[in-house]
């Protein structure tokens, strides 16, 4: 029993949904309101000292949707792995160095609500990032802390890789770089990835041909000073093979003020910009981007418990499925609402609004 | 680790399972044998105090079928919340009013086997009680315990609102109220629940038509004297829109009786009366309701562990399936055999009986 | 708190896997890497002693696929039971006596990768061993231990039972019988157990006529001198009903040589001989079986936490599908790659080889 502990987050708000502006297939979606379980965890975890300074460690993570009833898994971080001084090497299904510079960036306490910074980052205009995910099949390599400097290097073996080319393979591998400096007030984080997928026939992560290439590179810091913190990030996204060289910059500003000892002010401001460069068919990639911000108020009663109110907007701009085969238009990140960016349907100017109030209770 | 108990039941029985009398498709349904895990469960749970009488809590509870490896989930009450001198709130996955009051008054150890008193409750002749499950985006509020009055108000919100018409949409939202007086000996409940289907071209939840709305009833109480306890339970439930004005009334007694120090003998009797009221196409509801009984016998090895035997027999009347497009017949509630109940099939005066003998371990 | 322990274990590796050698539709199938969680578990048990040498026992055990965040579930060994002097009687899902001889006598660290001996087990040709697996509906009886002599016997109820035959019931009922000596340096085991499966009209387990019954005995032992250990183990599957007389035998030898105080060295070789006997249809069943070897090497960092490394090779006979109507090759077992073993593909002398190199930790 002492080598396992027991943790997890349980995160429940009462969100209120709205949505307007969309001409097509979003115009008539509803307002409604739901219990929301966000980023709830339940996970399993243990560290063994092996002496000379190295040690074994693990991971069990599952997600727990409350609200609606949902399993136990390992879908979120798990991996088992060895520490020492050559560093950290771990293997399992977990997030990336893009993915965990957007978290780290994040102001809302959950980084799994309808606040989500990851509601703009890494889709190209697409159905959803292939960064601001986890991957199976992951091996990772974390150098030692060098005063505040990290690197990590992280690799997606392909376990169904096919030759002849197939419908909709899952046909994909990846690679991942990611360099902090992470000291004192000061955090700058790089990171750098790329996913190939190949011999997808039919309509595969992209919906379009057979083979995709697409590249990631992030950006961002955080500065913490007195009661406040203010955060940056800018990523860039870039499509190659049957995506032809669609790119996109999306870029955030975020803060934090503490309004009393337990009361915290937040804010974020992100911008997808207009898709750019040349797509087969395509002539006109203006308006196709989106604007999202957020404020919120967190509240602690205690060092584990936290009340919180956050309200989040979404613009999707007037062209935003302008580019034919891909998804159309921006939703929430993990929070999602279900009503904009499935494929084939109309979300141009589509607006999204949710306000969710809870509590954010660690264990 | 000190912050999450880890705690769950474990009951596994063998069942002997036996049909007989149905004219139609149940016919000729075989008698089987049966290893069942019945209402086992595994959950996390923890309470943190805040100062001032309020403290936070949390409740993740999975089902555990480890008859047949089912998969772990947080499908029971599973919720996140706060109490204080205002009372209780909380948001989640969990049981409303109507269904606690059944489980209270029901007399065999675990609620979820085949002589649960849910077997009859609620069904207004259909497939399952919409008002015996766990709501999922629910929000409830309790009040503090006035010298033994209690009183809890629930909301299920709908998160799955649509506006235009649509195939078998879970398009529904739910509101109940219960009142209780528990004190030493003596235990009273009134209960009433609404629940409201819209937009449903589909087969819904009662395969009729687009609007429907259903109320539920309950009173019910129980008395301890002695080595004994006898229970009460009347529930009245009543269909409006496309069910027209179909009404039902169920009932039961109940007690039980500790023969030694650690043996308890229990039996209940339930009857659930032909349906009344007006439905399109409807003309003779006699002859619509069913019977059912249990006698069993738990004896404790200890506070934790109890040995069980119970024996259920359950009689649907002769013209059970009279209304077209409702669920036709009755079936044990959790521990259903899966022979009646489905749609389509004839189980006019179907007859089952269980028997089953096993242990029952807290932990 | 005090009456669950949370147990597992933890195994990642990193395999690659490669393939040749097949004419049919095996051939070109990729080689691939991946990273593997084998057998990697998340438990949750218990024991109460209930005085007079009585005592109540438990489990909820669970795969954790962390490779790939698969489910949570209690689909591993799970159980109720009690124990005392009488022996020890237990209900659930969980391993008979065939497969536990097999598992004993496995020389790899997981019983769950690409080194398993149930590559080969019990398959008579067939897509997969109907007895290298758990049964659900189990109830099971195990002596005490006399002087290390210990029989078990094993009833799988028929809860899917049907009367007129169907399409692919799974209905199943099983008994098994395993006797034990288990002393010191010497370990000795014989195993013996039937299946039948009866009304289904279509594939049902088998994939052959309506009614069927498979026998499977197994004899085997394990002698451990010095740092070493040595290990046989012989098995006789035969079919009967829709099967004709079906027969195979299998056969192994493994050993293990701890080659530093912390390093061990293993070996083991499985030979499926040809299929005999008669079947409809069918004339030669020459060149029917496979061979299957293994050498690894594992190192203990701890108690709890090993590195390991295994080299596993499989080749199937040339005629491996020579019997229509049955799964066609051999795979890995728990690890298996996915390209043989699928009915109506030709995988006749496909060669698969799989090389790991990973970490197993419990906790």
């Amino acid at each position: 029993q002492s080598n396992v502990t027991v943790y997890g987050v349980v995160d429940g708000t009462f969100d209120i949904i709205n949505t307007s502006g969309a001409a097509g297939a979003g115009r008539g979606a509803p307002d409604y309101t739901r219990v929301q379980s966000n980023g709830s965890r339940l996970g399993f975890k243990g560290t063994e000292s092996l002496g000379n300074g190295m040690s074994a460690f693990f991971q069990f993570e599952s997600n727990a949707k409350f609200d609606a009833g949902g399993g136990l898994d390992v879908a979120r971080d798990s991996f088992v792995g060895l520490k020492g001084d050559f560093g950290t090497v771990k293997l399992g299904n977990f997030s990336g160095p893009n993915r965990d510079i957007a978290s780290k960036l994040d102001v809302v306490i959950h980084s799994d609500g309808i606040g989500d910074n990851s509601a703009l980052l890494g889709k190209l205009g697409g159905r959803a990032s292939v960064f601001d995910t986890r991957y199976t099949n992951s091996i990772a390599y974390i150098t030692p802390d060098f005063s505040g400097f990290q690197a990590t290097v992280q690799y997606q073996a392909n376990e169904n890789k096919n030759i002849a080319p197939s419908a909709n393979p899952a046909n994909q591998s990846l690679a991942e770089l990611g360099l902090n400096y992470d000291n004192g007030p000061v955090y700058v984080g790089l990171t750098h990835g790329k996913l190939t997928e190949k011999n997808s026939t039919g309509a595969g992560t992209f919906n379009t041909g057979t083979d995709e290439d697409v590249t990631e590179t992030r950006l961002g810091g955080m500065y913490k000073f007195g009661n406040a913190s203010v955060r940056a990030l800018f990523a860039h996204t870039k499509g190659d093979g049957s995506l032809g060289s669609l790119k996109q910059n999306v870029w955030g500003l975020a803060g934090t003020y503490m309004v009393t000892a337990n009361g915290k002010l937040l804010a974020q401001y992100f911008r997808a910009n207009d898709l750019s460069g040349n797509r087969a068919g395509v002539t006109d990639l203006s308006d196709t981007g989106a604007k999202f911000w957020v404020l919120g108020y967190e509240h602690s009663l205690s060092k584990r418990t936290t009340l919180l109110a956050h309200y989040a907007y979404l613009k999707n701009d007037d062209r935003v499925s302008a580019v034919s085969g891909m998804a159309k238009g921006y939703d929430f990140g993990d929070g999602s609402t279900g009503i904009a960016g499935s494929a084939g349907s109309n979300n141009d100017g589509l607006k999204l609004s949710g306000l969710q109030v809870g509590i954010n209770h660690t264990f």
